[in-house]
């Protein structure tokens, strides 16, 4: 299928349905599909610094898509057009999430000039990967303000978000220093900010410990002297403070760019993500290539057989 | 390097130096190392059917590595042998946990007859892959009774982790419905049990509801008449009902061999691990050959220059 100039000046538009079918061109497994976007996206390369990327990571259960929520409804009061990559809970076997799902994110998917797309969850990888960064920037292209990934960031490498986004917020649970244990350190190192989430109720004494505890922890790990604007206690019900971290990221997706260092990253991600092309491309191709082989050896394993490792090698020499 | 019979003997009789050395055969990027390894399984295909697998999943903070050290030490009791492979906490760019790590299984890695494995979390997967999958085979070989496996099985894909286990245990934390809707049904409907831990103070109450709530769900999702000996809220400060959970398990994987599920699942397993490999021989191979382009590829990135997919591609046509 083809691209028309129509349909790519919708894209530039926002339309939501043309920004939705050139998300399934990019996911679609025919080589040909992914061919038109990626001309698409070199085509409108200029336009891929219109956006901020802040991935918003954290174990399930920390509030992530309640955070997105009170964030998102905060930053289109600002007047911006936001649009929000989100974890799909899907089940690889059935589909949706253990208690339904209904109440994600319902006051933000209301609102105009707001985009919101579950990534697929059922891969390896959680959904993350080569496809995830292209979606970004078709988003990016079409020119949302600020552009939010949802994450879990545990048990998927921290490199990996880190090479989607511009800005990494780190979502924490009111917690005790024993409890921080269970955090990588890798994931804390990469992080650009930290929040503690559900700092109400009685949990709001806890937060503020834990608050320091991070504090604590980082002083040791990072070679920062300033942490008052990168660590929060928060709470999604009250909302008070989150002019004060908006405030904190926007200053600081500014100073990386007057230092030089916004871009930079970027052109480090590029060359992160055309690895990931790379592999991905050797894969599918010479995957497709010896597809009967792979067949034999599976048919053979049915069988009771051991297929060593010798035998596998020797196909590609 | 090659085995000698003496070192083959020495694993057999579970010398952990030996095993350790094995591992690292293993997981080394060298394909003589791996093709010695590969061997050695082939050899003792045999012995693979000695150990029982045990995957303890849950997300970080849940209390993995308590309820191993408490089931761990259980077991021993009982005269177990035991090989555990644990998730190293270790970062991307220093290493260790955020706090420290010295008090994990601190109890456990004192007894005889147990060897602990830290899998290294800093690849793609969260160190699960065809490396962990063979690791198994040598600790399976080396005649561990009971081998337990620690993974987060949070953004890592259900399907790993089903595939490198016969006994799929999860590990939940007490909470309210609410919070259970960030739960994945996807690893609800594969795990085999269902463990809500922390179980003690405060909490107790909490997890008796949580465990209702969570045998309201399964039954939904699940075609299972009888949960009560699938679902259980345990505390591992007081350790009250772990004989239980152990006999539900041991019940669990006898009804299972007797009504030939086991094998035939180990059997299954074998095919999706043998695609693996594959997928992995393929990438490693094929990477290597076109080594040259990618260097050019990412040199042509850094200089600002857009390289098409069309170009990738063409590569390998």
């Amino acid at each position: 299928m083809k691209f028309n100039p129509d349909f790519e000046q919708k894209i530039l538009e926002k339309d939501i349905p043309s920004i939705a079918r050139a998300i399934t061109l990019n996911e679609s497994t025919r080589t040909e599909d992914n061919l038109v976007i990626d001309k698409f996206i070199a085509q409108h390369r200029d336009k891929l610094d219109q956006s901020l990327v802040i991935s918003i990571s954290g174990i399930p259960g920390v509030g992530k898509s309640t955070f997105i929520e009170t964030l998102g409804v905060y930053l289109h009061g600002l007047g911006k057009s936001l649009a929000v990559f989100s974890i799909d809970p899907s089940s690889e076997k059935t589909h949706g999430s253990i208690l339904g799902d209904k109440t994600r994110m319902s006051e933000l998917s209301r609102l105009p000039n707001v985009f919101i797309r579950p990534s697929p969850s059922s891969n390896r990888l959680g959904g993350l990967g080569i496809n995830t960064h292209k979606n970004i920037e078709i988003a990016k292209i079409a020119g949302y303000d600020i552009i939010l990934v949802e994450t879990v960031g545990v048990g998927q490498s921290e490199t990996i978000v880190r090479n989607l986004c511009d800005i990494f917020l780190l979502l924490l649970m009111p917690a005790s220093g024993d409890e921080l244990q269970g955090i990588k350190k890798g994931i804390m190192e990469v992080a650009d900010f930290y929040v503690i989430h559900k700092a109400d109720g009685d949990l709001k004494t806890v937060a503020n410990k834990s608050k320091k505890e991070v504090e604590i922890a980082l002083h040791l790990t990072k070679n920062e002297a300033k942490l008052d604007d990168k660590i929060f206690a928060f709470s999604s019900m009250d909302k008070i403070g989150l002019e004060t971290i908006w405030s904190s990221i926007e200053a600081f997706a500014q100073s990386q760019k007057s230092e030089g260092i916004f871009f930079e990253n970027r052109k480090t991600q590029r060359g992160y993500w055309l690895e990931e092309e790379f592999d991905s491309q050797i894969l599918k191709f010479y995957k497709q290539k010896y597809k009967a082989n792979l067949t034999e050896f599976k048919d053979r394993i049915a069988k009771g057989e051991t297929i060593h490792l010798e035998e596998i090698i020797s196909l590609f020499r």
